[in-house]
Formats: structure tokens, sequence, C-alpha cells
């Protein structure tokens, strides 16, 4: 074990400096403005939690997870994700009635990385989820509420990539007959491995109607016009209803006003276990990963023993920064540099300045070493200095 | 080790529920508009740091942090304070020549608790860091930023007691002679136990002129005039010097126009031991606890390898909020009850009243069970059900 430096960070951890910091601040605050404005209440969850509970019911990898013991031995987990800890408080207190809850957050989630220079082990995410409605309405709004929330922060080129795992896990069920076969499949699409897939079908004895049927679903992307296609790749009535639901959306989205920005893809699936219906994932121009993705996860409800539908998105606040091409730039307004003689003149002035709106550093010229070199960090400089003169401002 | 139910959450964390997280938002942004109008930015460092570096620079007692290993090998911990981490940035990245940099944040921190109904675990901090600035008018500069902060954010009755540690430090080295000695006085001082300090002073083989002197020094506590008499208790310089300093301080925050906010208190002292100079705490009425605190701490730096000046505060938004007088009170504005006939019509006329800045929820009336119960929580409900009717509000 090597000796640190006095100023290393552990693995995948980073400082935001102020230029970020502000980008990121602006960016939560329109995408709030959009979701209160729909009647969606922001909550906060602690940061540690049980890993019986929650971080077991997170479905995230394990290895993946930051894991503490407490005094009283048991095993506490950082939160791996907020739809976990939010089922769990809507489980417990605010589920009563079967009034549909709308709740949101804007938080930070830690994954533990294996090696340096991968993905970082805490960054935030900024996410709805609305529980307690099992409709298509729920589904639409949700997705729609995410389309809003990027256009209202000004993002303009982005697609959400719509499934449907029912449809996937039963179409893998009829053809394939068991669960393990069917992961296998699974995980090829996690990984957008089409050709991996391809080949493992090959290798698979199946009639070959069936290995068709399996290709011919790999083909089923695109808008609404593909949902028809899928119906003949389909024996069983559960695949038959996925399909409807998908074509209920696609009417509710037309309706909101947001189908341009959607396409469907019914091979998406996701590593979270939990998700039970409609999911969908969310790409922008110019950036590598999805900026959010969501979903319906009725199962995880099921953990916390409530029956009931929940679903809802989360957006990487980091990636979706990057969709938004953020630059940096910051320069400082003002500032009033004084010494001892002058500094009630001084501090009166920087004051009225503040009332203007404008910010304002107010500077003991005896706590700078170099005059010059610090006031070129500012727009404009007034100085207040030595026992006489009257205005300042130069 | 008992099994644990389901809902369960760690020792001291807690879920903040969305009233109060409207409460304490409203609170940092109004507090935001304060420091970031007097040129102070906004940084964000990681949750865990290693606590070979700013885990054992922060001063937090061992027994109170999280602690957990990563796949190094190394311990690292969730930061205890702000401070510490802050510094590391100074040091590491920012502190070019010799400019001084107004750092300011809003994080959680985490100290473990040892029971139930304690303190909790994980609390958020709002502060600001002036580094690099070694005179008075930096400490001034901080404390009536705080001051500040305060009244933008609506409270009204609260006082700041101003202490110096270096006053403390040198009148006991004076009496007392070895850090020992003074340890024990000093967490008399820091448990706010006067009675213990005297009873303890009575027991100490010290000359009658020497105790003396420590009880005159208890009574140390007032308006500026009590500096004054202060100044016979010491013999040094460094004792003289730092009352000096606070009769800088005291003139410099007349300056600012805050002074009926302050109170001298020469006794004051903190758990913290990286301070090194003026010191203070902010009590408000009817709240038990300080609701924040801060001070010099040009120590801290050193530990990161500089020698350079640094001030300080850290307000409790919980106890903030609770000097504030925080009340519950959250209704929803307007919900539109919608059923797939009249759909398209109900999300356009949510739309409308969501421009008028109005919170809008939409809800499908299909997801819920109870009607009536479900429209209890708003001040106005819009129906768009069945095919017939044209208008919809009620």
């Amino acid at each position: 074990m090597s000796k640190l430096f006095m100023f290393e960070k552990p693995l995948g951890m980073r400082d935001t400096f102020p230029n970020l910091y502000q980008a990121k601040s602006s960016l939560k605050t329109k995408m709030e403005e959009t979701i209160k404005a729909c009647g969606y209440q922001f909550i906060e969850t602690p940061t540690l939690e049980y890993f019986e509970t929650v971080g077991d019911a997170s479905a995230i990898l394990d290895r993946q997870l930051f894991k503490l013991l407490d005094q009283q031995g048991h095993t506490l987990v950082l939160r791996p994700d907020m739809t976990a800890p939010i089922a769990r408080v809507a489980a417990s207190k605010l589920l009563r009635n079967k009034k549909p809850l709308r709740l949101a957050y804007c938080a930070n989630v830690f994954r533990a990385q294996q090696r340096e220079g991968g993905r970082p082990a805490e960054f935030e995410q900024f996410g709805v989820e609305c529980i307690g409605d099992e409709t298509i309405s729920a589904d639409g709004e949700v997705i729609s509420l995410m389309i809003s929330a990027l256009k209202n922060a000004g993002l303009r080129n982005f697609t959400i990539s719509i499934g449907h795992i029912g449809f996937v896990n039963e179409l893998f069920k009829e053809i394939l007959g068991t669960e393990e076969r069917a992961n296998i499949l699974s995980r090829f699409l996690y990984e957008k491995n089409y050709v991996g897939f391809r080949d493992h079908v090959n290798s698979l004895s199946l009639s070959s109607i069936d290995k068709q049927r399996l290709f011919s679903f790999l083909k089923l992307r695109g808008g609404k016009e593909i949902l028809r296609g899928a119906y003949p790749l389909m024996e069983g009535e559960a695949g038959q209803e996925a399909i409807e639901q998908l074509e209920e959306l696609a009417d509710l989205l037309k309706d909101y006003g947001v189908d341009q920005y959607v396409k469907f893809d019914l091979s998406l699936v996701s590593h979270m276990s939990y998700y039970s219906g409609i999911l969908f994932e969310t790409y922008a121009e110019n950036v590598g990963f999805p900026i959010g993705n969501g979903g319906r996860y009725n199962k995880l409800m099921e953990k916390f023993g409530k029956e009931s539908g929940a679903t809802g998105f989360a957006l990487q606040l980091d990636h979706t920064l990057e969709a938004l091409g953020f630059s940096e730039s910051a320069v400082l307004d003002h500032c009033v540099l004084f010494s001892r003689e002058r500094r009630s003149e001084a501090i009166q002035y920087a004051q009225e300045l503040r009332h203007q709106g404008k910010s304002v550093v107010l500077q003991d010229w005896k706590g700078i070493s170099d005059v010059d070199e610090f006031s070129k960090e500012f727009i404009e400089v007034s100085y207040f200095i030595g026992k006489n003169g009257k205005g300042g401002e130069e």
C-alpha cells in the first residue's frame, strides 16, 4: 500500500470547481421549474442505507457498492441509486389511500470503480418517480416530463428510445424456455452487441422459424409503425399486451406533442432487474453514454410490500451538461480594494453595488501581495486607498 | 444482530419530506444570493476522502467518523466537515500567486452517532472560506457576511459570540505552564461548565493572584468595552496582540453596520483543534444549539503545506431553519383529471395553466381508486372525463 500524497482523492472521486458548479446549478434550476410545474415534490433521503433493505433492492452489482459496517454490525451502503430509497419512503410513509405520489429528487449516487481513469464513483442524478398509478398515462407523463425538462434546459437534439421489458421476456420465454438461456441473450442486448446476439442465436438448437423470429425482433427499431410488425412475432397474450401498451403510449406522446423526440426499440433491455414494463433510454448528440433512462418498476414496490404501479426517470447531470456543451467562462464582476483609512467608505460603496445586483469582492489591500495581478481577475476595480482623494473608481 | 425491518434507516439517518425540503431550498437560495453578491464562488468536493489526508486533518473525533476500506486497502471517510476538503482544494489547485480565494459550499457532512434519538448522523452545512488573507478585514468580512446571509434569510434575533483562541491559549500558558493542564481547563470551557471550571481552579496549587486572573477571565463577556478589561490579565505580547485584533474587529464590524449582532466572549473555545485566532459561534432565540460557527484556521492550511491565512463560517441548515420557525404547510395548486376520450384537451389545459406559473398535476382517473379523496389535496380540480361536455372546470 503506497503512501498517499496530501492532495489525493479516492478512486473515481472529483472536485467540482466554480464554473462547472454554476453550470450544474443553472441546469438544475431550469429542470426543477418544469418538474415543480407538473406538481412533483422534491424529497431527500439519507446517503447511507442498510444493505439488507435498500442496498439489496437497488439492483446494482455488488462489487459496485461502497459498503461499511455500523456499530451494531449491520452492513451499510452508500446509496447506488435513488429509485430504491424513494420506493422505501413511498411504501413506508407516503403511500396512503392508493393516491398516486409524484416525487422528485436531485442527489448524488455512488458506484465503486475498479480502475483509474474510469467512470466517476460519485455522480449526481436528477429524476422523478410517479408511484401508485398503473395506467400507461403515468408512463407517458414521465417520458413527456423528461422531454420538457430537457427542452427547458435548452437541449435540442435528443432522442428517447423506448422498449418494453415484458415484450422481450415473453418472446425469450416462448422461444428459449428457460430463464438461464434468456439471460445469455439479454446480456448481448444490454451490451448492444448485435453481432454477438446473431452468432449466439445461430449456435442454438432452434427451429429456423424461431431463429427468424429472433432476427426479426432485432430489427424492430424505428417510429410507431414498427409496433405493427411486432404482433406476428408473439404467440401469447402477455406479449400482445406489451405491444398494445406501446401503441397507447405512442398516441399519448402525440397528445403531449413530443412524439418527434421518440423512437421505439423493442430490443431495449436494462441491467436493472426491477423493471417490469415500458422502459427507455435518452440519447443526445455527441454524448457517448445515455444521458438518462427510466421505466416502470412495479416489481421494486413489491419488495417493499406494496402492490403498486411505479415509473420514473433519472438524468445523469454530468452527461446532460456535456450534451448542452458546457464551456468554461467566469470573470468576476467587480472588486473594491481598500486601506484602513477609507474602509468605511469602501464598505458602503461595495454595498451599493451589490444592491444594484453586482457581485462585488471587498478586499483589504494588505491581504494581497500583488495588486496588479489580483486586479486582473475582475471586470472593474475601485480603489479606496490612502488618506486623500474622494472618489475611488478607476 | 437483529433482523431489520424493510423500512429501517441507519442510526441518525433521516428522510426529508417535501415541505421541509422546500423550506430548506428557499433558505439556501436566499443565503446563496448574499454570498454570491460578495464575490464568493461555490464549489463541491467528494463525499468520500482519504482518512490519511482530509479525514485526519478535519479535527473530528475518530469515533464520529464513518470509515470504510477501498480496494487498494486505504481507509476512506465520509467527510465530517467541509473546511478540510476545501483547504485541500485551495492548497492543491487554486491558491496561486497568493491571491485570496473566496469559496462557498452547501453540502452534507457525516458524524457517526452512538445511540438512538441523538443527533443526526448526516446534516447539511452552508458556509464560506476566505483563504489567503491574513488581515483582520478577512475575519470581519466573514462574520459580517454570515450576518447578512441570516438577515436576508429573514432571521431577526441572533447573536454572534466572538472570542480569540490565541488569547485563551496564551493566558493558560502563562498561568498553568503545561498544555496538559491547559487542556483540562479548556474542556470545562468547551462544555460551558463554568462551575466545574471554578472548582477546578480552586483545586490547583496556584497563587491567589493567578486564581483571580482565571476567575476574572471568565467574566470577560459583553460588548466591545470588555476588551479593555482583558489587557491587565495578560503579561506577554501574544495575548496583548489577540486583544488588539479583537478591538480592530469591533471597529470593522461597526463600519459594516452589524455591531448590534455581536458580543465578545473571551472564554470561547472550540473542539476544532485547527483554529488559530479569532473564532465565533452564532446563537438564535429558541434554539438550544449554536446555529453556526467559524473562525481563523491558519494551522489547517499548514497541514496542507501552505503558509496561508484562512477563515470561514459554517451554518447548520437544520438549526437555522428551526430558528426561522419552519412550519408545515403545503397544498398543491391544481389538478386536471382526465379520461381517455378527453386526454388531448386535458393535456392542453394543464399546459396553459403551467404557463401561467401554476403547479398542475395531470391525472388519468383510471390511475386512482377514490376521486373524492384524491381531489381533497388540491386547491382546484378540473375534470375532463367522459365523451360529452365542453368545459371542464368546476
